[in-house]
């Protein structure tokens, strides 16, 4: 049967699942969740996910899977090829720790609900956007040396890695949050080459079906 | 040659990765890195691990890794045993995303640096610590059914596995933060078994060179 991923158009985790599913070729059919009218917190959606939180991706005989890193890990150990991941552990850790400074230290402090509660705890929409800029700064300047050491056209080596899966959404995500990138050229330079390649496009936020015109 | 470990005894990344050195039977020796001091911000650390956050673990031959998840998946693939992740990739799958819903969802959004950002902003102490209890009530809230129903004795099945490793360090830091774990036993039940088990105990915070009687 094939899978199915709740997915929202320009959340950051469905996108990097996306990516992932489309590297690897995987057919799935998408349905959407309309993050700005709370559907991931409505029982249905929290059926699937308790946590309330986007992607969700059903994978047959009622199992689902959530946490797009995990869901990336799923992948890459279900489907042989292309890897997601290099061979050696040392270089296999190098590939994981970019993609979890993404993933834990800047993706989960600017999502919706951050923006949400910011905004509860009286933070005016100047302070939230400047949070969101400043962890973003913070992490791609972590990021930048690694990308420039290990990279050699993706962000580590010359093929897609779970590290590309996190840090192109993540791109995105900064040029929404009008993030000027010059600091960063080497993550620049594999954003450009990402969205040439095939799966990077069939993954982004504006070829989904609930994509909004802005 | 050993390896050596740039920990804080009361940080939670580090403590994940202590719990995983010790479960893997690996000896290494302890470098305290004091955060309150900001020694993690200092060029020194630096050198170790440009993103200035703890753990930074040296491997030898001028190797460091840093970020505890991508540390104990590397531990898991470069020591046979006994294994910190289950065989079969849906199981491992379910490991990650619990293990991801605190190292993601939960402890990034409560660590020493969003509390100085929170202060800078001008959210009083009484506010920063709603904000931390509330972030790890949102996650247990989630983590608990998946531990109800997969946990014996530990968070999935009867041996410590990744989700442990993060599982722990969360509940040491609830308790830090007063919050009550009164609605969530079968998350209370594995940290009892685990405090119980001598490698969990070894890696405590209390167990560490640079800790500070409480």
């Amino acid at each position: 049967m094939g899978y199915v991923l709740h997915s929202a158009w320009r959340a950051g985790a469905p996108y990097r699942t996306r990516i992932g599913l489309a590297l690897k070729g995987v057919d799935y059919a998408t349905v959407p969740v309309d993050l700005i009218k709370g559907e991931q917190r409505e029982p249905a959606y929290r059926a699937l996910n308790p946590q309330g939180l986007t992607p969700a991706l059903e994978i047959g005989g009622g199992e689902i899977l959530t946490q797009s890193l995990a869901i990336l890990e799923w992948l890459e150990e279900t489907i042989p090829g292309p890897a997601l991941l290099p061979t050696s552990p040392l270089d296999r850790a190098r590939v994981r720790a970019m993609a979890l400074i993404i993933a834990c230290d800047i993706h989960p402090l600017n999502n919706t609900r951050i923006g949400r509660k910011l905004s509860r705890m009286g933070i005016d929409q100047a302070g939230i956007l400047k949070w969101t800029q400043g962890w973003i700064a913070d992490g791609f300047d972590a990021l930048e040396p690694m990308v420039a050491r290990h990279g050699r056209g993706f962000a580590f080596g010359e093929t897609p890695t779970i590290a590309d899966c996190c840090l192109i959404p993540q791109v995105y995500s900064a040029n929404r949050y009008e993030v000027d990138l010059t600091p960063w050229p080497a993550i620049r330079a594999v954003n450009a080459r990402a969205l040439a390649h095939p799966a990077f496009q069939a993954a982004h936020p504006n070829q989904q079906p609930d994509a909004v015109a802005t």
